[in-house]
């Protein structure tokens, strides 16, 4: 085990130098005065340096060849199985295309900040052009490693395992059943008047509602940031939300989000948090585990009950605007709408579909850039009845993902979705969810994920940890009888 | 140039770690959870070796040379022979050294916490001699390559140039002094009874004396730690104090004294900061500009006056506590006491020689540890008139700076005080210190400080700064005319 124990040790200081890179991050979104920036953009940019070197050793082939032919336990199997997943991708590029998709996908992304508000699509066209070519560019490359088609290759980065194939009958089977099913959930929109929430008391909240969901403050706390995300290591997670006083509903999401993040990251076992197979199984996983405590939990009708008594009693001026009846309103609206990231669970998943198809194509070099706004428009239309026609900020533009060459990210958020459909119907066999939320008690919730997700980090495949926790691979029902019973009675 | 450019380029890339962990540092002592603390020990100790492995590389001891036979401009000269002494510094000593000294420290402090509760000076004694010895085995390698004595070896790490021959005049011309100056400043204690000052009220407060102060907020702020500090870097400088809702001065005043530390490090020049020449100038030049601050300023009668107004106008309901003269009591009380950091403008230089006097033969070899309590309790009475006679916990017990070798270090709180009011002095040949502050103006201090001190960063050495900024070397007089005019009505 002599290249293996090497290896180890090269992963652990690797994990070390991302420490210091999370808590940096964290508090350039929390903390930093803007006229920090330049000095610690320069840091972060030699701390990425010496990651790289460290993620491409030249030793590193050798070793992990090496320790293929030791001796190694079923659980060092799978480590090494990681450790050569993650060699593969970070020496699979030249630095040189590496550089330049950097820098094209920097340009392309601040000039599209302006180009997005101006709907100028010609002018952003010109810098997504060659983002789109560096990013095929890339696709080919990882194909020839992985001999796969370009886009399985990119896929492969944030979902391990997951093929176009399979996507296409996953979507394929969601996108035909969609456009009925929001006709039908479509409700009529909440617009809540002159409401006040005070942010010290959504901040008390919040933190009363993590500490319900099972986040550990001992390891981690919540902080507040332009985006919410979760970020920080695994033994310190660190949250964020924002907060309008004019809505406290929006904020507890978000943090009801993080927290499904933070709990996975907070359970990740202890014992090889250093090693790539210790860390969260994939995106799409990652997205599962936030989704399911924002969708399948957050609006549940037990928790909207279980929420709206907190809120009486918080909010105590507001009482109209907190009752069940309000917040389910609100929590359940459905709305077809030309913005994803204001999308409600249902519509949600046709803004991913179309994204996907098009990616797909765009990788695969079936399209070109120029053919994007009216398949965009044709797409939209067809699942969501709306058009787009002309409207690139509310089109094609709206996302900042492909501006650095993030394809193959989107499919995510609704495999994420799916997986939380089919975990929710698996714990269901042994956990009443409903009457344990209704008596306040998210424990038995909480440890279900920590023994068939969390704790399993990435010793499993995708698929493995699927069949290993809910007795299938991926199916597309779980997610459709979920909507159907939560938005159509049924 | 070629070589000293190489040595640019490296010294950047040490500053780029440096900034990393002085963030992490930060979060550490205000923001971390207890339970990040086992990863952030190994994430901060993987980037202890690494910056260890920077400052020692090969390459550095021949770029040095080479670049010292290159034509340079007088700046590049300054910059040389910064980078020169930092390098001398860290390729001293042996690594087996450094890393027995860190682990005896760190069991030294670690017992000492509970050790000093207890009065137990045996048991901590075991443990002291074993960092004495080493740290005597690190002075004697310093001082073999310096060509000094083996104190003035560990003196020149925090006041390069200075030397004991220098101190002990400095000193002795002070300790000669002081306790009739004592006896002559002595006030009767000031106890505030009932006062109530809300922590929200008390960091407006903060806040407004520190933008008075110059404090530029779009490069640094203000948090809370158990101990006040001032880190981050001089882009982005973070400075911490502590809130006690009794007492509002002990949170200014620690405000106001880091405030001076951090007005240096954000007008550092912006052109060399990543440069050894482009730092603070030493430790002792670093805590003449906190003293400048909060003793020159935070405790003179015009801020007094200054600031009982602000406080009148905050803490409306505290009206008594806060009126000048009440505000003069405390700060500018004189009380012989047992514990440094709690000690008065006044009584503190007698701290300080004290333990000047008893390192400084510790590390010559002229003593052993076991003669300290002795020692302590003479110079105690002697200087102060109050003895420690089996009280260890109050005396020779009481700081944590011997506890992980830092002798030399002390020196430079009396020698910041004694430069802090020799600036004040020639300060005031061009600057009407009280009529501005009696206006609320602070901006030809600033100005006067900027232009003399802050802005030449290590150009000069400490004398040379000295001699530039206020026309003579260090002189004990303006300290003494300075303590004598403000306790003794002169």
């Amino acid at each position: 085990m002599k290249n293996y124990q090497k290896l180890v040790a090269h992963y652990q200081s690797i994990h070390n130098f991302e420490h210091l890179r999370a808590i940096c991050s964290w508090d350039q979104a929390t903390n930093m005065p803007s006229g920090g920036a330049e000095s610690r953009a320069q840091a972060m940019a030699e701390l990425a340096v010496h990651l790289h070197k460290l993620h491409t050793a030249e030793e590193l082939e050798e070793l992990i060849n090496n320790a293929s032919l030791e001796q190694l336990t079923e659980h060092q199997h799978a480590s090494l199985r990681e450790i050569t997943r993650v060699w593969q991708h970070a020496t699979a590029l030249p630095s040189s295309l590496v550089k330049a998709k950097s820098l094209a996908g920097a340009r392309c992304e601040h000039q599209w900040r302006l180009q997005r508000q101006q709907n100028n699509w010609p002018q952003f066209k010109h810098n997504f052009d060659e983002v789109v070519s560096l990013s095929q560019e890339e696709a080919q490359i990882r194909a020839d490693l992985l001999g796969s088609t370009p886009y399985d290759a990119m896929l492969d980065i944030y979902e391990p395992g997951m093929t176009s194939v399979q996507l296409d009958a996953l979507f394929g089977d969601l996108a035909s059943w969609l456009p009925d099913m929001i006709q039908q959930a479509k409700t009529s929109c909440v617009d809540q008047h002159n409401a006040h929430f005070a942010i010290e008391d959504q901040t008390r909240l919040a933190n009363e509602l993590m500490a319900f969901l099972g986040f550990d403050f001992n390891h981690g706390r919540l902080d507040t940031s332009v985006h919410p995300f979760c970020g920080g290591v695994s033994q310190d997670t660190r949250i964020t939300t924002r907060y309008e006083s004019t809505d406290f509903l929006n904020a507890m999401m978000g943090v009801i989000h993080e927290t499904g993040h933070a709990c996975y990251e907070q359970n990740l076992p202890k014992d090889m948090q250093a090693l790539p197979v210790g860390k969260a199984r994939s995106m799409a996983i990652h997205e599962s585990q936030s989704l399911f405590y924002e969708m399948q939990i957050g609006r549940s009708d037990a928790f909207i009950q279980f929420l709206s008594g907190k809120a009486q009693a918080l909010f105590k001026q507001q009482s109209e605007h907190n009752t069940p009846n309000m917040l389910k309103a609100q929590l359940q609206q459905v709305q077809p709408s030309l913005i994803r990231v204001d999308a409600d669970e249902v519509t949600y998943p046709a803004h991913i579909i179309l994204r996907y198809e098009i990616e797909k194509a765009l990788i695969n070099q079936e399209i070109q850039c120029g053919d994007i706004p009216e398949l965009w428009d044709a797409k939209m239309t067809q699942l969501l009845g709306i058009s787009t026609k002309d409207n690139y900020k509310d089109g094609c533009m709206q996302d900042i993902h492909w501006t650095d060459g993030s394809f193959g990210y989107f499919p995510s958020y609704t495999l994420g979705a799916m997986y939380a459909a089919q975990f929710k119907a698996a714990m269901m066999q042994s956990v009443n969810i409903e009457q344990h939320l209704s008596e306040g008690d998210f424990s038995p919730i909480y440890a279900w994920l920590k023994n068939n997700v969390w704790q399993h980090a990435s010793r499993y495949t995708t698929e493995e940890l699927l069949i290993k926790s809910t007795g299938q691979p991926l199916n597309t029902e779980f997610f459709k009888t979920h909507l159907r019973k939560r938005y159509c009675n049924g």
